[in-house]
């Protein structure tokens, strides 16, 4: 085990697109156990997720990371050392590890990583059965509340939360739509996935296609991307619709220039809801979805993807492709091996 | 019984505010019953609506008033003719009478009035007892779902649904706050609705004002205006609040121009739903509604006003009432006396 830890400290508000200059690689001791309830994880793979990008600006659901903190980012790792009797080196954790090789958490606040089942490779332990598996099973049941025989439709489709949504949504016995950037992520969806039918929002006019998929109208609309592509599904929404706000990937690089849905109005002539919800909340129920997802991934009817970059150094870059749409399934960074 | 009937037909399409030249006032004779199950009105009273603005110029909810046609519009009158044993002559009735002196309704079709109770001025029939109190009652009661102790805000707060909002909202012991545009309307509420505070949108800043008059937040927002006063609610909600839209009137007289709610994200960090309702869904239930209004009413619990223009000639002015903001309580056009 190093003794040195290579951390990324946030050295300014991103504008924009996150720079390599935002953040500050350095090398810096390894940090050690100082008492009761804590461990000392390895990092070996980080999650990257959308959310990441408000949490470098300003506060939001949670404080804004401060300026020459660690970059906060959910992970997972083994752990090398412990005070906690409940976690044994060697033991595989989840948790807000942050950009770093190792991570100190102490466990009796809320900062407790989560111990994850032997045998579950971390790849899907931080996607299918991660937050972004959690947040598309409690967004889509809990807050869309499709019915069998109901259309389902999703934007960002081929990220890690939409993936799952299409998913889900077929296992329940919906019909289910997807929106996605390029031919190969919709022929992903549709060839692999199981989805019904994908619309490429590069080639495609979103709204007359869902107009053309949809004459009845969509009856859940899961929302990650927000902007032109929200408004499109609000016109199409069938009577007593439900739009699940997850999130507004294309608003995060620049929130002073955020806009509203225009089409909000929508809600009113088809009786529609809007609801935002925070994966958050669900922890306490995670256990429910955890055993439906992996039942379903053991049957072979919810396949998972990860889009791997290797190496800790990688990390801005990697947070910078779920921005520039590159990453196929859920981005993750390897940091080491075991 | 004149044999004249005054109409109102619809002349062109409005732009922006509606122009007396965007409707034709002719003479033409009095209708006459043709058929089983027709009555013909004298109407007495119009209802003066947002919502009109928008089938004047649009599709929605309702197909738009095609060109030539009498203006579409909520009234109240009395039977001087039957065809259905139902309805005998000097019967009230309320429904879509049109802008003109003498309405034939067919009786069998969705266009049936409604028989009002005798006892009931018009006025009140077409208030707190008509579609405006509907309104109020199942959007806040039903959408909304406040419980006692909660905080309401509405916007529109003196016009016809917005007063009744908030009175409903202090009768199931919440706290009510009204935005209106006004020292005369904001001292109304507080003074003589019983509304907790108001916000004068015109001389205060409201979210400002929002956030010092709800430091826990709005548990309910309901929205009659849309535009930057939505705005301001939606960052100051409180976690699993309910915005209810009900209209946006800031937004009718150019659709084109229509902003969406850029905060719209506040209802996922602060779990928020936003939903739109149409009374018309709760027709079967207006009973429910009526009973428990007029038993406000009579305990002097819940208060009605009225705003009456004079002349069926006065109608495109009375509409125009609605969008500079001139009428206090719902706006009413007096056609003729009994």
């Amino acid at each position: 085990m190093s003794d040195k830890n290579r951390v990324f400290r946030l050295a300014a508000r991103p504008q924009g697109m996150v720079k390599d200059s935002d953040f500050d690689l350095r090398e810096e001791p390894r940090p050690e156990l100082s008492g009761d309830n804590q461990v000392l994880v390895k990092n070996l793979y980080l999650s990257v997720d959308p959310t990441q990008r408000g949490w470098l600006e300003r506060d939001t659901y949670m404080p804004a990371v401060p300026i020459g903190d660690v970059v906060r980012s959910f992970g997972a790792g083994r752990v090398v050392a412990s005070t906690d009797p409940a976690f044994a080196p060697g033991d595989h954790v989840a948790g807000l590890v942050g950009w770093q090789d190792y991570a100190l958490l102490g466990t009796a606040g809320p900062a407790r990583p989560n111990k994850l089942p032997p045998g579950v490779p971390l790849p899907n332990a931080l996607s299918a059965l991660g937050l972004t598996g959690l947040t598309a099973y409690f967004g889509l049941l809990d807050v869309g509340k499709p019915k069998a025989g109901e259309t389902v439709v999703v934007s960002g489709a081929a990220g890690a939360t939409g993936m799952m949504v299409g998913q889900i949504a077929k296992i329940k016995g919906c019909r289910a739509i997807g929106i996605a950037g390029g031919k190969e992520k919709c022929a992903w969806l549709t060839g692999e996935l199981g989805f019904d039918a994908a619309i490429d929002y590069k080639s495609e006019d979103v709204a007359a296609r869902l107009k053309e998929l949809c004459p009845d109208g969509l009856d859940v609309y899961f929302d990650n991307v927000g902007g032109a592509i929200l408004d499109a599904a609000l016109v199409n929404l069938a009577m007593g619709a439900r739009v699940v706000i997850c999130g507004a990937i294309s608003a995060y690089n620049d929130f002073t220039a955020m806009e509203g849905p225009k089409n909000y109005l929508a809600l009113l002539a088809r009786r529609g809801r809007m609801e935002g919800f925070l994966v958050l909340d669900y922890f306490p129920r995670a256990g429910e979805a955890i055993q439906d997802m992996a039942a379903w991934m053991q049957a072979g009817r919810l396949k998972d993807r990860v889009d791997v970059v290797e190496g800790l150094e990688s990390a801005p870059a990697a947070l910078r492709r779920l921005f520039t749409g590159q990453n196929i399934g859920k981005q993750l960074v390897k940091i080491a091996d075991e």
